[in-house]
């Protein structure tokens, strides 16, 4: 019964019979018909203009999509523990030609307009500290936790203001959707680009990187051929893309990971790091403790010394989230 | 009918059903039983200890083996109408941090060791001129053509004596080595490594970069996360490879390719550009030609004014290919 | 008797006491009353408004300013034999962060709108090829030839057609200037930035680049600055590329230097392997004429088997350069 | 009064009569008998054999010391304010291709093996961090405290058991030896390279890289030339530093510098911020008492808002230090 990932999960059926039904020959790259039609589905999504563009990483599709908005002498600023700072191998000093990030606070991983305004406020405007070009956060948060309209809109508006492009990693955009309740477009916000995760959530090997200031997708084109991520037989990722936003298939797997969070969640309230607002949990959790679930076959990693860290996949089975919340419960 | 490349054939169906089997959750990244059994697989097919790496595509497949050989200030000799040169967007100037492509002129997108020695000797040994550190050849090179044994040695010779390292694009590896009736080993030589093609040839996804100096993957390995080509659900792409390697689909299926090209070149023997030594056939055909072949419904690419260029595929039907032939004899 | 380069020569008088004159401490980086007046003064020179940054090496000017005008994904067309292809051990590849020079013909290292539109043409216009941003041109060219006014302006309108910008590598800009009896503006024609020489005409450390697209200027502040080259002491620079210009000294030193080039050329008309339009002079001699003139005292540089250039500086002196040509007229 | 900095102090009369005796042309770039001397004369300073490099800048010297022990996907450990992260503008984003400054604390901003310790063991060692390649810390540190020679051999056999490089910044080398009462080779500890500063102290535009480890400069040789740092009059270069360590004027200058730091450390013990062991000095004072120095003349900077820095150069006059310690006395 594993809670290590999200990211490692089987592949859904719907994806699979997507990715079949592409195997005759099309045009290589992104001319065949399915890649061809992203940007009018995601449109429909997100009830507005977009541009659309497959990749095979979350990485690559972040990364790629700062790089159209920060220059190799500018910054980004993003939260201390950011999957870009944290997670990416260095990635965004690659993409983005040395840019740097410029590290903020928060609570669970979320930026607030304090947080943003503490780190711009800091650096002088002068040639010798790298000035901000862009600001990037992270729905649902590295901690689980999912930005409200309010608070997204309060971010934009604070880089708006200071000149910043905003990105949002959305590597979990499906599972703060489902817990917010919220469409695409109000759990995104203003945004000038989108990573839109589908591997975490169902899919095999697509993300897409939605750029709804279209003239940034123009750049990406040409930078996502220079990265080697211009697959040959590209339908294959549009496809996987596709079969996840038709039908809501993308709500729905999220909707069954958060399912299985949640259960474990309420399991054990005192001990919840964080609420629990997409499908990871966070609890407090001493290595006798952790050792006992081990020792019933749940597996998941630590979080720092006192602590693990939970995370439900689209097919985590109720079952099995049920079985952890009782062992939980029993410690 | 369709020659117009390769790059966009079908997946073979060997290769689904690998895909299928590793369905079930494994280990994310390349942590997994699939991408764990990668070395010792391929060190089966080249009878040496090599490390091996899955990439999705070709062009990430050549810039990270060649970042591994090659400082930001140094260059790489490569044919002028390479494949590194022409046609991956400027990957190499990404991957390697600007360091420069030192071009090299030779019959058929072959380098030899005069045309090599003639660029490494008009380069001056001092700081103001960008030194030489690597050599990368294209196995079957970019117009069908493949290096003997022998040639590879010369190469490879001169280039150890000169302190380059040495790397093979094998795009289009296994049409080499079907056409020369040779094992892996003999079609690569002794280089420190090679980008063995498998999506041209009945793969999705997936090119494998085998190392032949293992102290060169364990950088690579960082690179690949750092280009954000470490995909999380690995196993897929491990699975294609070995499906690819075992009972030799790789050379079963470049067999065929190179059958259909063979079929075609026989029709015409004095309209040929270039030898057909693997599966594309360049062939002399004027404007009027080209349009009477179109109408008869084959797809191809023009090659320049005058001719044009076949590629055929694994999934070439060899029907197709006798009637291409038949209608250029007839031309 | 050196006529090997003008890059070394010594420092004119009137550079040192500029140089002097700015000793006492002022504000630091480009903060100094002397770096604060070279917009106006190169204004003054230009005939228009203009933004002006000092660096210290010509390497550094050019790869700055083509740094704003060339995303890392694009390309800058040269000449084959460009000081920033052949001599400036990669520098282009660092600033530009793997752009590509994209490179073409022309007699005597000179552009001609044909063999621009020849690389510009063989670019196919998708994402698998570098795309062009910007023309770099030499004036004088690297073999000592002039751009004539009408020569600039159909480079530049071919430039603007196909969207490029245009940098002007200004190395021996003085020269050509004095040659063609022209005022700067002329010289220089419409580009969009020019790296004005001053180390090969009497200076010391100082160049200026001088900005035409102010809004470039802004871009290159930051990236003078990330590449090491915002001295503190600035003044130092600025000093001396105002006593350059005021006065005239460009000129009037450039004058010096192509009439001891002149001289030699009158001697050997039959000898010349480019007309001599500045302060270099190329001639053909056999192994045994340039073991004769060396057995004299004569210093230069082989050019290639049969040839040799020599290159006259502010600082030569006119009985050297009639000593040198009396010695070829014997020859 | 000037306390704002010393880097745009007066150049000292010994370095002006160097660079003067050095106007006669020589062989261009670094192959000058001065900038051949720097070897030898370094390496007779340290007591052991090293490779000496001439630059512009600091920046420029610590970014190339740096690259040649750095790959791209690695990082560098370095305290949180120290130059390289701070003042910098993003350079070693640029000289290190994206490599990540890792931050660690220290009170003074001098680095302890305890502080560096924690940023190592923060490090998970696997491609999805960034893993550390060197270390780099601050002789005299940001804050104008001197390392101990204890102090930084436990700094460097902490990294050499981590597998690092070990940088040393030594914009203000000279006030640390100076303070400490050292030798060159004291002061510098073990370290692989030093950015040996001048400009500060004296000089105009020269700061020597020295290299412990000549197999470093090699590279770096190739990478000054890459980063347009390499100036075809370096002999102008050459001399400063020469006429900086012979008969010992940079201590010269460091302990009229330091003394003047003193004098105005003696006046308010009470109100220093960090013990004064260099020639920086910073003190509390309010926004009135600042007011009021400023009001008699002297200038300096505010450090945060109750706070302000005071820098001694080495010509500034012990009497205008003594009036200004009266005048923070008298507050």
């Amino acid at each position: 019964m594993q809670f290590l990932s999200d990211n490692a999960a089987a592949v859904h059926p719907r994806v699979w019979d997507a990715m079949r039904a592409a195997d005759a020959a099309d045009r290589p790259y992104d001319g065949d018909a399915l890649s061809q039609r992203l940007d009018e589905a995601f449109g429909a999504l997100f009830g507005r203009e977009v541009a659309v563009m497959w990749v095979a990483t979350g990485t690559a599709a972040n990364c790629l999509a700062l790089a159209t908005m920060v220059p190799p002498h500018g910054g980004v600023v993003c939260h201390r523990e950011a999957h870009v700072e944290m997670d990416e191998g260095g990635a965004p000093g690659f993409y983005l030609h040395g840019a740097k990030l410029l590290l903020a606070d928060g609570e669970g991983a979320k930026l607030t307009p304090e947080s943003v305004a503490a780190v711009l406020g800091a650096i002088r405007d002068d040639v010798h500290q790298v000035q901000p070009h862009a600001l990037t956060l992270t729905q649902a948060s590295e901690y689980g936790l999912s930005y409200r309209p309010a608070e997204l809109a309060a971010l934009v508006a604070l880089a708006r203001e200071r000149g910043l492009m905003v990105h949002m990693d959305g590597a979990r955009f499906a599972n703060a959707a489902a817990f917010l309740g919220q469409s695409a477009a109000e759990t995104c916000g203003d945004v000038d680009a989108l990573s839109f995760g589908c591997v975490k959530n169902g899919g095999m090997s697509a993300e897409a990187v939605v750029f709804f200031a279209p003239e940034l997708a123009a750049v990406a084109r040409y930078r996502r051929k220079r990265a080697g991520h211009l697959q040959s037989k590209g339908r294959f990722l549009a496809a996987q893309l596709l079969a996840m936003i038709e039908g809501d298939l993308w709500l729905e797997n999220a909707r069954a990971a958060n399912a299985a969070a949640a259960e474990i969640a309420h399991a054990a309230p005192g001990r919840l790091l964080q609420p629990v607002e997409a499908n990871e949990v966070f609890l407090t959790l001493d290595e006798a403790e952790r050792d006992a679930l081990r020792a019933q076959g749940f597996g998941f990693y630590d979080w720092g010394p006192g602590a693990a860290r939970f995370v439900a996949g689209w097919d985590t089975r109720q079952d099995d989230a049920r079985a952890l919340a009782r062992a939980v419960a029993a410690l």
